[in-house]
């Protein structure tokens, strides 16, 4: 052996870091980091369906990182996830996520495992493990990726979804928290160019957990046929979703407010009003349809929910934005 | 407005190819894509636990890149995730994928999605979703990144660990199909210097997946207690794992082949045995843990599995390696 032999530190994985990682989250993970796999009871059900969801936060980790401000990144990673579950009635049960890192940084990781960890508990879901994992030549250092998934259960016969959807039903649009987790490529490139003027704590507001308002509601007894979460492509993308074929959704755009981040980019003068509304969720962030007579009930239970339109028969999409 | 509206395409993304790509990936995914969410039956049981595993195929995917074979990929992802479930003695019933890219290439995806099918299919588990996000400025072109997320079910009273195993019970190495998914910045390391001289079908032969394997005993009624997953870290790292507190694992080193991929990193003289053996598995790919009755029953069961040593109360660690 000519040279000194090489150890795995050399080749830019520190292990050590790694494990005083494990150790700093070992306290936040439920179930604990010895198993091979962590783990939740199975709620008792009558047919009960499985359902995944998997995402990430896009590009907004881009902007989170140049204003040093990782701390609302968990919140819209589990956002991300379990507002796609509540679209088919489903109660999140648990989480995991992945980390990727150029270099590990054990504070950093912790303050993102942290925010991930309170964010479960906003969403009452249990986050039973993750990964975290150092690519050395993959991410540049203090560049990093997360992806996060999560399971919920529903009873087969209260799926939420088009097949409950009726002509005439209401949509409630509720409120965002601002962008969400969506359409950051063009906020920086508006932000970078000097045509977006918001404060750090809009442009990085956490995608709100619309769980509790979802769930809530259904134990209340109030009905919801289905629902949209607004994300990358907007009302327009998303909320034909929720609607069964040959149904569109007559909006009336004066019904809600764009919010602050809305209102900016149209304010930018860069982005036409059409392509604001084909890329954010301009100011509604969870769409809910139900019937005409329950609507009023629903938009007194959640926070920020009015009336935005109705489900209608013949329509190609949405009509009104 | 002096300047051109900016699109979302002029941002770096590009939507129709986003579109694209998912109908490209409709038909191999369970449930279409179609709803927020995907999912499966629960299949009928006692008393579940639903347990979760996450990981990712680390720096393997740049080897893979710069030699041009991505098709093993996703039996890579499939494998790091399922193999972990059955460690617990769960059944994967559901996974689902994360894939990063800089600029999306709709034929690159969908080749690594189907690889992920294919390998769902190997795990007996369904495919229900994932994500792809095009994150310009994250990853250069060319590169990205893949993480995955399965569910597995089990019978809380048929949970495989540490609380079945006893003194003396056997320890059954299983072969290994190469390095698996570990071990790679040094592995690319010893490559670029000269010193590792594999072919690419062994440096980057797919992680086995031992699902059918370790599930079919079972059902065999062939007894398993416990089981590890060797992944980052060796038999040193994980096979303890599998331990309860105070017992350890007498292991006897010429009871395995290591295979080309262990033997060609030791004679690389650059790496010592005890570093080899801290980094890859070396040829034992899964630890099962049984009575030294039901040992050759299991062993016969299996291929390429065979005792390679015992556990023992009140050693620390692994004694042999």
């Amino acid at each position: 052996m000519t040279e000194r032999p090489l150890s795995y530190r050399d080749a830019g994985v520190d292990l050590d870091a790694a494990r005083r990682h494990t150790e700093g989250i070992a306290a936040v993970v439920a179930g604990g980091v010895d198993g091979f796999a962590g783990g939740v009871e199975m709620p008792p059900m009558r047919d009960p369906l499985l359902l995944g969801a998997t995402d990430g936060v896009g590009t907004k980790l881009l902007l989170a990182s140049e204003l040093g401000d990782l701390g609302g990144l968990g919140q819209d990673l589990v956002a991300m996830c379990v507002n796609d579950l509540i679209c088919a009635g489903a109660r999140p049960v648990m989480f995991l996520d992945y980390l990727a890192v150029g270099v590990l940084d054990p504070e950093m990781t912790r303050e993102l495992v942290r925010s991930i960890a309170d964010a479960c508990d906003m969403a009452e879901c249990a986050l039973v493990g993750g990964e975290t994992a150092e690519l050395p030549g993959l991410y540049s250092p203090g560049h990093f990726d997360l992806a996060g998934f999560s399971v919920g259960v529903v009873e087969r016969d209260e799926q939420l979804g088009p097949h409950r959807v009726k002509d005439g039903d209401a949509i409630i649009g509720v409120r965002s928290s601002g962008f969400h987790s969506n359409g950051y490529s063009l906020i920086r490139r508006l932000r970078d160019e000097g045509d977006l003027d918001l404060a750090p704590s809009l442009l990085l507001a956490p995608t709100r957990i619309y769980v509790k308002d979802v769930l809530g509601a259904r134990e209340a007894g109030i009905p919801i046929n289905a629902a949209a979460h607004i994300t990358g492509g907007g009302l327009h993308e998303n909320l034909p979703r929720a609607l069964p074929a040959g149904y569109g959704a007559a909006l009336d755009r004066g019904a809600w407010e764009l919010g602050e981040c809305g209102r900016a980019v149209i304010q930018s003068g860069r982005v036409t009003e059409e392509e604001a509304f084909a890329t954010f969720n301009m100011g509604v962030g969870m769409c809910l349809i139900t019937s005409p007579n329950a609507a009023g009930e629903l938009c007194d239970a959640i926070d920020g929910a009015s009336v935005i339109g109705a489900v209608r028969q013949g329509i190609e999409g949405l009509d009104g934005v």
